[in-house]
């Protein structure tokens, strides 16, 4: 029999076009959906469930680091962005603006509203939140006995897109948003680097994306910033995608909304500022990273369910297959796998057995059993890896379900960051030594998924090697921390002698 | 020597102003503020770690009933609100309202910024998700194989408040909000009940504050609902908040929306949808629940520390007292109150010690234990119950420690329970029979916390008691589940015959 249609995984394939798969997979995968109004987003129960996992981890991580959490309002006074001039420069274009606080009957079209109750000041819905948690800082904050104050806050947040793209471009996502405050230099520019470390290490050992790390050049810092400093990961078509960045803000902030402290001597000084962020991006990230032509395809640490048992009850045995299944699904749920329970369910709804598999497949659930009649009386389950792609089901033993579980979901995991290591390894060039080299690198077809990558190269920061970039669609990623200049070499793009080592690359 | 004004704990008394006292023990338990823009609150670090305790009990809760979490667009367009006549009738006066979507140079007043961009059709800052998620619902549920889908959300929200109070009444404050939507009417109320006895019981047992469930009357419906359920807490002032609401929608949202499926016979037919509640005004609830006039009290369910070790370094044995008091901290850490590790550190801050205990002391943490070196020497620690007044310390022996702080921390949540249900017992009139005796239990001095409390009573419904009880500002909180008519019994405002039994109260 042939497969419908809506059981062959997503169409279409990354190699037919890759932007067109990446949402196929998000749709068909039951993550999110531009919805309601231009350019905002319904996360989905599966979507959101791979979030709170996400979460719960960053979570951890943030208060270890010191910080605690805290909520300051959606609303910024536009009074706030007028005194940080450049941070306004770099945001003042794309910001929803309240300007009223009532609705009322329109007499001119009875049943419909208007807008009401014009603000005498505009409100401006937060697209980062710098400002007014620097206000609420410089109340909080008298002597050196009050710093280092580190607070960080789950949120929305709100910027204009003109061209919105679900997950990775959206007009509101939600994010993490940390902010601290330090008596030194020093301090904060130690835990704008600690941030960055902790995104690295959640990037590459939560969500199995190895990323590049270093620090933005001058153009690409965030609006104000002193040092902006970036992960940076690979997607399957070799474009990169800023994943986390974290900013030594300086003193400007401080200066702005003027948070000082009395300093050990009695003396007034300015804190030095740091803020850093992860959003929703991170789970197109995830997709991006991971993903196939079926759908899907989530690394166990933040796949909602790990394991999902579909029964197939057939003939006289359905009652015992599915208490059979429920048994199992019990029985998996009780082992451990990097230190919780094991997320196991046994899907018993109203559905035909292969649409169960084929959506659950679609959805990335590493392990899909099933079990029928015969299985049942040979004691064996038929084990599906999400990471074997099309290969037939192997047969697994009953008795070795408690040790083979475990085992298997360390495969994928393992398996899915190999693939990705190697990936940013074979596709990041870094014998391209002239602009020759490097416009064919980068002039290719953009739906081929397989062509391009990073490169890696000498570069002389010269004004002019903007335009050459910009012509080709290029752009810096980062200058990564571990900078590797021979002496003498020359920009990869200008010819002229280098001052950095810098990632290049096409981006999301 | 005379404590300062500082370590003295709030004024004004609960006695002397109740409603300044509550905005003292929220300004000096460092819970959170009123400020930025009127009627927003910032959500101070120690408040917000309270919510997140609520948070993560009420969130296992609402997945157990079958729920799962989602998040939807924070802009709702206008034309939505338009669709459900009645609905917006209720909300249609206090809604924030997005009508630009750029800020520009203000030509004529270089350096400041104006709203550009004027949207085609003006944006809603969600008042609460009904109108979209149902939408969302529409595209979602086809056939009963769909059904029933239950979301939560957790989101922040804005209703425009004219006379914030913090905590209590804001513009924007933070909610869960849970919609589902169900086959059959049946199934519907039934979800809605089961939700409300899931408030009850979370503000019971993890609030340690009592509540009473019952229906709303018709008047005080959640705009469109057919039923709305709540519970009701009763505060130390004997008005009562409103802690959490339940609605069944019937279908007019469904209607509105066009939420149909397929039923088992082929037929397309309406669902019956449910939303219910609960906010950061429960932070208010717990705070009016059990603080005195020393600052907060929390239950150790909700403490975000449940013990905390302030040494007294002196002298020469400073170093081996600090050391103590971590070892002690860590032990502590160790044990286990109601299935989790106990929240336990010491505070090793650069501070005075009176000042680091009057600190805790008035953010409620239930124990602190002070330790000396004269402490280490006889090996004892001196323990400060939150619940014990200001009862000198006991002095607990050391190897005591591991068994007396989980007893201790369960005695102390056991006693702010005890109080608030003996208080909600003893200030509940269930003899008062006519309008006289009514009038004198709510003629009241509004800042006399003592007087006042809940009235029981048979109620005719009947319009004119309307009046009656707006002059005395009382309101019917609810017609309570255990309905106890007695035959022929009369109304307590109007002496026609009685309907139904109902509590009245006066209420936040």
């Amino acid at each position: 029999m042939a497969r419908s249609p809506k059981n062959k995984g997503v169409s279409p394939s990354r190699q037919e076009d890759f932007p067109a798969w990446f949402q196929a997979v998000v749709r068909e995968g039951e993550v999110a959906e531009l919805a309601h109004v231009r350019g905002c987003m319904v996360i989905r129960p599966w979507g959101y469930a791979i979030w709170e996992l996400m979460q719960a981890e960053l979570d951890r991580q943030i208060k270890k680091s010191g910080a605690s959490n805290a909520y300051f309002p959606l609303f910024i006074p536009l009074s706030y962005f007028e005194e940080e001039a450049e941070h306004v420069e770099g945001f003042a274009k794309e910001m929803a603006v309240v300007t009223h606080h009532r609705l009322e009957e329109d007499p001119a079209d009875p049943g419909k509203l208007k807008p009401g109750g014009e603000l005498t000041e505009p409100l401006i819905v937060r697209p980062t939140s710098e400002t007014i948690i620097g206000k609420s800082f410089a109340k909080w904050i008298n002597s050196y006995r009050d710093l280092p104050l580190m607070v960080n806050q789950w949120a929305n947040v709100v910027r204009w897109e003109m061209r919105p793209r679900v997950l990775l471009r959206t007009t509101e996502f939600l994010w993490q948003e940390g902010h601290t405050a330090f008596a030194s230099e020093e301090e904060a520019r130690d835990n704008t680097t600690e941030m960055l470390e902790v995104y690295r290490r959640f990037a590459d050992e939560f969500l199995a994306m190895p990323v590049l790390t270093g620090e933005k050049p001058e153009e690409e810092r965030f609006p104000g910033a002193v040092m902006t400093l970036s992960i940076e990961a690979m997607m399957q078509d070799g474009k990169a995608l800023q994943a986390g960045t974290s900013h030594y803000l300086g003193q400007s902030f401080a200066e702005a909304a003027e948070i000082n402290f009395l300093n050990r001597e009695g003396e007034r000084e300015l804190v030095h500022t740091a803020s850093w962020g992860v959003s929703t991006r991170l789970l197109g990230a995830l997709i991006m990273s991971h993903s196939d032509d079926v759908g899907l395809r989530l690394p166990p640490t933040v796949a909602p369910r790990q394991v999902v048992i579909v029964p197939i009850p057939r003939g006289d045995d359905g009652a015992a297959v599915l208490e059979a299944a429920e048994t199992l699904a019990r029985e998996i749920g009780e082992l451990s796998f990097q230190g919780a329970e094991v997320r196991a369910m046994a899907d018993l709804r109203d559905r035909e057995p292969p649409d169960k598999r084929w959506e659950w497949t679609r959805k990335g659930v590493p392990l899909v059993l099933e079990l029928g009649p015969r299985d049942l009386k040979e004691g064996v389950v038929a084990l599906r890896r999400r990471d074997a792609g099309d290969a037939k089901p192997e047969s697994l033993e009953r008795s070795r379900v408690a040790t083979a579980i475990p085992e298997l979901l360390a495969e994928i995991q393992g398996s899915y960051h190999r693939a990705a290591v190697e990936r940013l390894a074979s596709r990041t060039r870094e014998d391209i030594a002239d602009l020759d080299g490097f416009r064919e690198w980068f002039d290719t077809d953009p739906s081929d998924a397989d062509a391009g990558g990073f490169v890696r190269a000498p570069w002389s920061e010269a004004p002019e090697s903007a335009e050459l970039l910009e012509d080709l669609k290029v752009t810096v990623r980062c200058l990564p921390f571990d900078q590797d200049l021979a002496p003498g070499a020359t920009c990869v793009l200008t010819g002229k002698p280098a001052v950095t080592e810098a990632i290049f690359a096409k981006a999301y």
